[in-house]
């Protein structure tokens, strides 16, 4: 039995990562938020609980979600689009673009599902590998394509690009350039303020993260309201549930509790980034709410394993055996891991 | 600026039904039920305001609400896929098996959405219209496609293809043939039990409409699993919330709610299209919830914005113009159409 388009039928789907929900794994694999979202999100939830919001269709734009993003990042509603998760806006953004054989380039190793949407659309992906020191290499900017993106700052490594270096790129091509901003509540700065001059640029970001609403799947895309107006025909019309639209209206309500936990949690890294070099390990410096560290020449499954036994699960990927990526959990958390870590190289005599 | 696909640029996107959420209108133009689902889904929704339901990713399979499609419907949970509304399910269909120039089979007039999917795809759409009496075509069981698409009970016309029928195309089909039943549990039958017989049947289902959870977004597909493994590729991660997962888990746990209501619906269906008959319109025999009636020759847009103007809202196509179609709202509801219909035939003097 083969149905399929020939390509899907051969080509592997995205694997993500593992979601244990049993509450016995202090887990740091999928970069969720450790904090609580806004007590402002139950509440909201609460009121919510309205044959209204079971029975009808949702908004097919988010109206009032859309008028409140639009209030906190200042870009009027038409350059704003609501997505079920980024991931979905993702998607999307890769039908739009890509057809068989178009070209998109992205630097690597970042999000592996970049790589699965090229592969449905048939299109060319060129996987260009950051310069050593994770910035952006010379051919991202001169190579041709019909899109470019940049996970900024990138999974799974955390590193990050200044605005300048991303403005370089929008000046350098003419194509779409998508900058995916999922982790960017933990960085410098961010590119929201490019939008304006740059037509051809979309800006992701999700509530996932630090808004602690992964749960909820809400996504957010800001581009220029031509994009935004073909993106919507690739839509599905009702995407995005009441009780979704409610719970993100409620967070953005409260952007200082996003702050402060976001705050909480750079600390933490910076603590936990000490820690784990004092252990001996290479700690790629982030600016997202998870660590990518790294034992170069290793292969670290056995470690993942031995802390997955621990009841600890961090992201191990078979593409970069020499490192895990470790979502920030709770001060608490981390010294967990970091006693666990040293138990683990003691057993093994650093022979990891 | 046209940084989109060529087909893209110049195609138009789906256009769902208005939705005013005022509370002003009697809102008969989208499907949606009148009655509140089940008091279980409120009361597990309340159970699930837990910080754990908002910050960590949901079961990207939605695990305990397939098993409990299982236990209702007796297909294994590894025939079942479960969707952000049954959009997102038809979405993954089309792009599994159409590509650039695949032929797609549907009988017409349908939901259209099925013609911007294959847009999308830049596929071969061929919308083979209806005999008189709205059973299949002797084309449709004929001609070779990579895909046949059936709504049954069909959308705009509300009408029903026996399981005789889909068994028959079925059996003269070698290509993935899809059951689109959003309707169907207004319907005297269904396709399900043909599932275990043949390997190329796609059965579609939604919350939205008899289980009262359009908000929800919550679509079921049923297949050999062969072909859920396949469709798992195309699907977003996490694509359906905590807490509409929940809701759905609540409903299914109260099948006799749903079919309490179905019950009622079908009642009002039948004296409200008697009533249409008597105010002199044709009225396609419905197995949905919702009427299609007719003025043959006619065309009905004045009608539709009378009735929108008395804040009455149902669904005129432009495509379709000498119809309406009409969803079953309470009997108090319908009663309340009739009358304002009377009245306009009595402004009109008959001319609509």
């Amino acid at each position: 039995m083969s149905y399929f388009r020939p390509h899907l039928e051969t080509m592997k789907g995205y694997v993500p990562g593992e979601q244990p929900h049993d509450g016995e794994f202090i887990k740091l694999n999928t970069n969720e938020n450790p904090y609580p979202p806004s007590p402002l999100v139950i509440e909201s939830l609460k009121q919510s609980l309205n044959p209204r919001y079971l029975g009808l269709y949702p908004p097919p734009l988010c109206d009032e979600l859309r008028e409140k993003v639009s209030e906190v990042y200042g870009y009027p509603p038409d350059w704003i689009l609501i997505g079920n998760g980024s991931d979905e806006l993702l998607n999307i953004v890769f039908r739009a673009f890509l057809g068989k054989n178009d070209r998109v380039v992205y630097p690597f190793p970042t999000y592996t599902l970049y790589r699965t949407l090229a592969l449905f659309q048939e299109a060319d992906y060129h996987e260009i590998p950051f310069n050593p020191d994770y910035t952006l290499p010379e051919s991202i900017f001169t190579k041709s394509a019909c899109m470019k993106v940049i996970c900024n700052p990138n999974s799974p490594t955390g590193t990050f690009l200044p605005s300048s270096h991303i403005e370089k790129l929008l000046k350098s091509s003419s194509c779409p350039v998508v900058v995916d901003e999922a982790y960017v509540d933990f960085a410098r700065e961010n590119a929201l303020p490019l939008l304006g001059q740059f037509d051809q640029l979309i800006i992701l970001r999700t509530l996932s993260k630090s808004f602690s609403l992964a749960g909820m799947r809400i996504g957010v895309l800001f581009a220029h309201p031509n994009l935004v107006d073909g993106f919507l025909k690739l839509k599905d019309s009702y995407n995005v549930s009441w009780f979704s639209q409610k719970a993100a209206w409620a967070a953005l309500q409260d952007i200082q509790h996003m702050k402060q936990n976001a705050e909480k949690i750079k600390h933490t890294r910076s603590v936990f980034s000490e820690a784990m070099l004092e252990l001996g390990y290479v700690v790629l410096p982030s600016e997202a709410n998870f660590v990518m560290v790294k034992r170069p020449g290793k292969n670290l499954e056995r470690v993942y394993l031995q802390l997955k036994q621990r009841k600890i699960l961090v992201r191990y990927f078979s593409e970069w055996p020499d490192s895990l990526r470790i979502s920030m959990g709770t001060d608490a958390n981390m010294e967990t891991v970091i006693g666990n870590l040293r138990e683990i190289e003691k057993e093994t005599g650093g022979h990891v």
